[in-house]
């Protein structure tokens, strides 16, 4: 395995699998990789000749009050987890590699899909994470990119943008990863102390009672929104930012669960945000 | 020359020629063509192994007031002319085809660059530029793309998107092409009757004026304002848009010509609105 740290550098080591005929496999991370990150990696090998993946912690994603400082970095580590399942390439630059002097474009979308959930709380986010995989797409042309579905919103609107832009790119998304406990993997999970991490298990426990819930009748968007509510308020103090049950393309909220909508909910426990999602099917 | 109408056709001759290790050159257009878009697709013809031009009246970069519904639509003549200067493919699209249903991707800017000028008198305009030429570029991925100087801030604009999206393409911005008379060719000259065409030359006369006097060591730039100023107004009622004398990258206001700077113009003459540009070189 390679790592490069320059556009140059990555840009020819695709650019001569390419020639070889190669198709190329891409999963964007910020680092951190956990087993969710992993297991995009071991998908893309199956898929792809050669497998890059993207270590970069992009600034522009982050809020003014968001937690770029403290992200947690460590690129030999990820360097040996993603060399563990078979990545080709690692192309981790620095900012200014990225931003240099003088960068003003960003690519944005419309409408609620963009401006509703994380949109909302996290002001710019998805510019921010549009114009960095987009750009990171330029770079490593991939023919597949891999994305969690743990963030449902941010995979919806990659796959929209790459479908808007004509890029010939398949986004491929994968199922969330989960620890034994139900919680949802996430890089931000180191933050959790133990005790708030035995009360984060309330969010897929909640999401859990609503698909029971569903199972067994239920039909109105707001119970099932009530019964998730319920759950995490029990676990202990936190704050709520969203549960939504929402259309699974548009994002508009529903009211009654006569076709397959997702349940989506953000919580802030402490100074953790923690964000996961399920499938309604009725 | 073929003519294609879908992405999926341009996509698979571009495909083919790539395969064969030609380069591909490429002139986006609105149609309607002129001698300044033949001299871009000669220099493609002589630069690159295929010269692809598109045909799209692109309605996103039009404003409401704009002259979208009066844009002039040949292309039968646009294919006869680009067959003549030896282009290989028209990529012709329709809206439908490059606008579906559900289209909520752009690309922007930030800066004075994008939000003075035309940005200031046609608000959306550059979004909706840098939007299409973006999706153009995905389509035609061309080594080299063509753009005419006489939209100056057009081809700054594309140029710094190419550049901040790692596009691996290069920006040729070509000379303005000008009649007999020194009026930049415009398809929007179509519009003008002999009287108003006649007094369109101003523009050009007003910024050789400029040229004129800071040969002559004139370096206040409100001073050359001023001469193209008189110019224009001398030669018949107009409104004038902006006569700015700007910074040839960031186009902020230039004071003293202590060094190269670009002098811009809009007028508009009755309902035709007319762009013109030249350097400044102290």
């Amino acid at each position: 395995m390679q790592i490069v740290h320059s556009i140059a550098e990555c840009r020819a080591f695709v650019q001569a699998a390419r020639k070889l005929g190669q198709s190329i496999g891409f999963v964007p991370t910020m680092g951190a990789l956990h087993e969710g990150h992993l297991s995009l990696m071991r998908r893309a090998r199956e898929d792809c000749d050669t497998v890059v993946a993207s270590v970069f912690v992009n600034p522009t994603q982050f809020g003014p009050r968001g937690d770029l400082a403290r992200y947690p970095r460590n690129l030999e580590r990820d360097a040996e987890l993603a060399e563990s399942v078979g990545v080709d390439l690692i192309f981790a630059p620095a900012n200014a590699e990225m931003y240099p002097e003088g960068f003003t474009t960003c690519v944005t979308q419309q409408g609620q899909a963009v401006k509703s959930l994380e949109g909302q709380f996290r002001p710019g986010h998805f510019r921010g994470v549009l114009t960095v995989c987009l750009k990171l797409f330029h770079v490593v042309t991939p023919h597949r990119a891999y994305f969690g579905r743990k963030d449902y919103q941010q995979a919806l609107l990659v796959t929209r943008m790459v479908r808007d832009l004509d890029l010939p790119i398949q986004i491929v998304v994968c199922e969330t990863v989960r620890g034994p406990d139900g919680l949802a993997l996430s890089s931000r999970n180191q933050y959790l102390a133990p005790l708030a991490r035995n009360q984060a298990k309330c969010i897929n426990r909640g999401l859990g009672r609503a698909r029971a819930a569903l199972a067994k009748g239920e039909r109105s968007a707001i119970e099932l929104a009530d019964l998730i509510r319920r759950e995490i308020v029990a676990a202990g103090p936190c704050e709520i930012d969203y549960i939504a049950i929402a259309d699974p393309e548009t994002l508009a909220p529903v009211e009654t669960l006569d076709k397959p909508a997702v349940a989506l909910v953000a919580v802030r426990i402490g100074e953790t945000r923690l964000i996961d999602n399920c499938t309604l099917e009725p």
